[in-house]
């Protein structure tokens, strides 16, 4: 049977993919986006496992936006207007898969930085959106070249990750997040920003949202598989209740409503009295992982190789010399480490920087040690094959 | 912001919404397809919610295909042969969802019989399928019609519910079921047969699936949400592998997988002993609730009215004098029982019977006798002003 065509254009995910080879027990992984084990709030989540059985409601259908006390509880956490409304979701790659579906016809303009996530160009490529990408700098994406896009091209959605940007770990600065939103104001288009890893900051200052200051022309997508667990598979997202309506209406035929006993869960365990201590605990944890991992890169890497400074999220974005990093991140595996290549973050056909994402949330110091080694290693083995 | 002109065309499903007007505490509502919620099997899980907190594996990510303990029980469980495969998917519905985002391109054509299941317009027409139907007799799809359909419009698929239709209740005899199959392998016709009710048969013999005579021509859905709780949201889509891998590839977009606790308590209630008690008291309590239902229907319909009689599933569709139905509803309504109106089980701009469906698995025998009176005194008021 033919499949589909917008399925055709689309790659599986490479980083899917490799998880399997990455989850070989010699492999040390710093390919995928895993939240450290030891990070599960297990313990505050225990009780409501235990009291589970007897909520009969959990069992039943319930309403497709969620499951009413979670909903009443982000109303309060996240100080929703009168005008906005939450929807919960299947993970918050499920809301973004809404958001393709409920606003892109095929063609429409799609904005994203480059490189940019993986997950989010798979879906606006389903829908077959035009994605048209920014460059990105040190304080998120590149403005003028920003504005000019938006001029140009009458875009529907920017999706962007602010806070510890997926691959780059780039967090935008305050003037940047304000000229983002005013720049979405005024040529209408709608700011998806996608706030996965904004609770994982363990330096610098706490800054608001892009969206704080574009509350009108925005969407928001929070995910709880980094500061929970991502095997709930629970996300939100909020906005104007008029933007959330049609997200609704596609998630009837997606999947009726996410699971109401993880609903509860999460629940419970935003409202328990040490959910702050826990990520507290997060941030300092990953912290010290970052650290190592930093470390390590400041030991080994060759002068000709360099990586951004993190002040939280999951990933460094070290920059190598030009080759071909799909190649460069094969030879690793055979070397017993798994990376993801820059190239799986850019749209097909656009000019790409060499680079690897590595993960510093799920492996240990020791471990950091090996593979930067490695890396290394292979790197310098490289380096003369390739174009410097 | 302007949505998607796909979802343009959808309209938001009747029935959520009148679940909302329903789920008043003075209405009896016939309309969901709610379980009863003491058909829960909660101390069956009881067990396994306690035992998840221990179970690390369960709050990572895992592969989109599913919760390999869980995959594993389900090839043997449906006795999968070598060149199939499963998904787990976040409820059935999400496999309908699935199969026509990776199969269906705009104008594509997918055969359903009339009346037909709402959710499955609904995903389907989210694609732009061409829906084209076949009526419906008790036995099953009218099998000229059928076969006249497929040799016209090469159609992709032909999705049926051969065991307790929703929303008829009839479930396909023997002969049509191989006769399906047999015209599905002749005009290479992919037969998507979802079978949620199918663990619910109460009389007569349980019957082979119709994809059993066409392995290679079929996807089959299977449901939790019917035998042991809609609100863990899972689901499974089986078939050759070629086409369920299609499937995961949506699938990484949409959710990136579905929720592991609940695949994990999914999988302790299928190996639990009594499981397959568990199984047949659902099976006693509704056919109780069945033939309250059919006593109250019996005695107080007028004789102009008639109804299937069914061995199973969730549903009586009860056939009227010809009028708007949605309006009868409404009255309904106003009288304070809910039910859903034939109309919304046919897609736009088809001729409609007029007919209500009715749900008996979710209130008591009581509140039959009065719901059965009230929808009877209101046909019978409605006669004179509809057309006969």
């Amino acid at each position: 049977m033919e499949i589909a065509k917008s399925l055709q254009q689309v790659q599986p995910s490479y980083i899917r993919e490799i998880l399997d080879a990455a989850s070989a027990p010699d492999v040390i992984s710093l390919a995928g986006g895993l939240p450290h084990p030891s990070s599960f709030p297990v313990e505050l989540m225990r009780d409501t496992f235990h009291q589970l059985p007897d909520m009969p409601k959990v069992f039943q259908y319930t309403n497709t936006a969620g499951y009413t006390p979670l909903l009443d509880h982000l109303n309060q956490r996240y100080q929703l207007p009168a005008s906005h409304q939450a929807v919960v979701t299947t993970g918050s790659q499920q809301g973004l898969d809404l958001i393709a579906r409920a606003y892109i016809d095929p063609g429409d303009t799609v904005v994203m930085e480059t490189p940019s996530y993986l997950g989010a160009m798979q879906v606006f490529g389903l829908v077959q959106a035009h994605i048209v990408t920014v460059n990105q700098n040190s304080d998120g994406p590149v403005l003028d070249e920003l504005e000019a896009c938006f001029k140009a091209s009458n875009p529907k959605l920017f999706y962007a990750v602010p806070d510890f940007s997926n691959p780059t770990g780039i967090s935008w600065s305050l003037t940047t997040r304000q000229a983002v939103a005013e720049l979405c104001i005024r040529y209408n288009v709608t700011l998806v920003e996608d706030a996965p890893y904004r609770e994982l900051r363990f330096a610098g200052d706490m800054l608001p949202m892009a969206s704080d200051f574009c509350p009108e022309h925005a969407l928001v997508l929070r995910s709880y598989s980094k500061i929970a667990s991502p095997g709930l598979r629970i996300g939100v997202v909020t906005g104007l209740s008029d933007y959330i309506a049609p997200l609704i209406k596609v998630k009837q035929g997606a999947d009726l409503h996410s699971s109401v006993p993880m609903q509860a869960v999460l629940l419970g365990l935003l409202e328990h009295k040490d959910f702050d201590l826990h990520l507290l605990r997060i941030r300092a944890l990953y912290r010290e992982c970052y650290e190592s991992m930093a470390a390590a890169l400041d030991a080994y890497l060759p002068e000709y190789c360099s990586y951004n400074k993190v002040d939280g999220g999951m990933f460094v974005w070290l920059e190598i010399p030009e080759c071909d990093t799909f190649e460069l991140a094969k030879t690793l595996l055979d070397e017993k480490v798994a990376v993801v290549p820059s190239a799986v973050f850019y749209p097909k056909h656009s000019k790409v920087k060499a680079a690897l994402r590595l993960n510093y949330t799920n492996a240990s110091a020791e471990e950091f040690e090996v593979a930067i080694q490695r890396i290394s290693q292979v790197i310098r083995r490289n380096a003369e094959t390739c174009v410097a």
